[in-house]
């Protein structure tokens, strides 16, 4: 059985990709990170969706609030839009600095003890946020340092980097999280939750996945306000 | 004046690049990592070489003991010998998966939220332990992949990541080190510290320290068994 690290936020995204690498017969090693982050209610969803797929999940604590520069780890609001035509363009005040990065290098280190060669990471570059760590070229450059900088890359191991969601829109990823049987209630995508771990519906993150739900047409389990 | 990131163990290698780029005119940052390392004294050395040189430091922490596979994070022997002759061929076990991967991300945020295009890596190539994320290949491989990781660089900013020991001679490092004012007393590089936080003077680092010295016909501060 081919072991693969699937990092996993909770989000709807890590999660269908976690589902999809459990459906394609990895063993999975879930990696979640606790990093400072305003949204830090994510890891119980992380927790949640391990515990449904039987998965060992590990996670690292640092703190980005030490270099701040995001709305999600330093005292910059969180935008909220009325429907998702109002999300502005460009990067973001949620981009994390290096986050990506970081989660990724992780994984590499995590990867090379499990003598895994396999990561999963649910990024997307269509219906997504804008950040730069999401798109194909990024993680098209990851691997390739990857293989270079470690000791099971110098022995000949071939790391891949598995971003099956890429290029869906968030209702495809909907569309496969339902068809791999997720279910969407144990997963949490706000950026600015409330006080009851309930979504707020109105930072980019929550309309990109209601998008999502409704040109699925599905319904959200989770409850807005 | 041009802001850097210093990555700074508190080693010969670290202490001199930060003592270089310190007089190159840079206003230095320097970053430590508390990463559950046996030789978690070098911190107490990182605190001193940043002191001296009067330059901000942070230290980020989290623990590579959860992946282990090093005998530096893990409960494995550092290996010791009795001369540099007889270091063994190969990545030795003191290789950290990924480490100097995690470091520069970390490096990266930092820099980011700084503004600073550059960052310093006292990595060496030739009198070195066989670290593959020691070697310029990586190093090429890694700048490549951040400029394309950040919003910074998306922007049109270029990282650079400046090894400027990567080509010296362990002996070459001692005599840059001694050119550029460094106290050697402050600097720490021992694996495998006695309680007292005195080097072993028999592991890979400590021998290969010791050769610099002696080559640079120097004598080293430190206090050996």
């Amino acid at each position: 059985m081919k072991r693969a690290v699937c990092l996993l936020s909770g989000g709807l995204d890590s999660s269908t990709c976690l589902a999809l690498a459990h459906h394609e017969g990895y063993e999975c090693f879930a990696l979640s990170f606790d990093y400072g982050q305003r949204h830090r209610f994510e890891l119980v969803a992380a927790a949640r969706v391990a515990a449904a797929y039987g998965v060992e999940r590990r996670t690292v604590q640092f703190d980005l609030r030490q270099f701040g520069g995001s709305a999600l780890t330093a005292d910059i609001a969180v935008p909220k839009h009325a429907s998702v035509s109002e999300l502005e363009a460009g990067i973001p005040v949620t981009y994390v600095p290096a986050r990506n990065t970081i989660f990724l290098s992780f994984a590499l280190a995590w990867a090379e003890t499990l003598g895994a060669q396999d990561i999963f990471l649910g990024v997307n570059a269509l219906d997504y946020s804008g950040y730069p760590d999401c798109r194909p070229e990024f993680i098209e450059a990851f691997s390739r340092m990857a293989s270079l900088s470690t000791k099971a890359g110098v022995e000949g191991a071939r790391l891949t980097i598995h971003t099956p969601l890429i290029a869906l829109t968030k209702a495809g990823i909907v569309q496969l999280g339902q068809s791999l049987g997720l279910d969407f209630a144990l997963t949490h995508s706000c950026y600015d939750p409330q006080e009851n771990g309930h979504p707020c519906g109105a930072c980019d993150s929550c309309l990109l996945r209601l998008k999502g739900f409704a040109e699925a047409g599905l319904t959200d389990p989770l409850v807005y306000p």
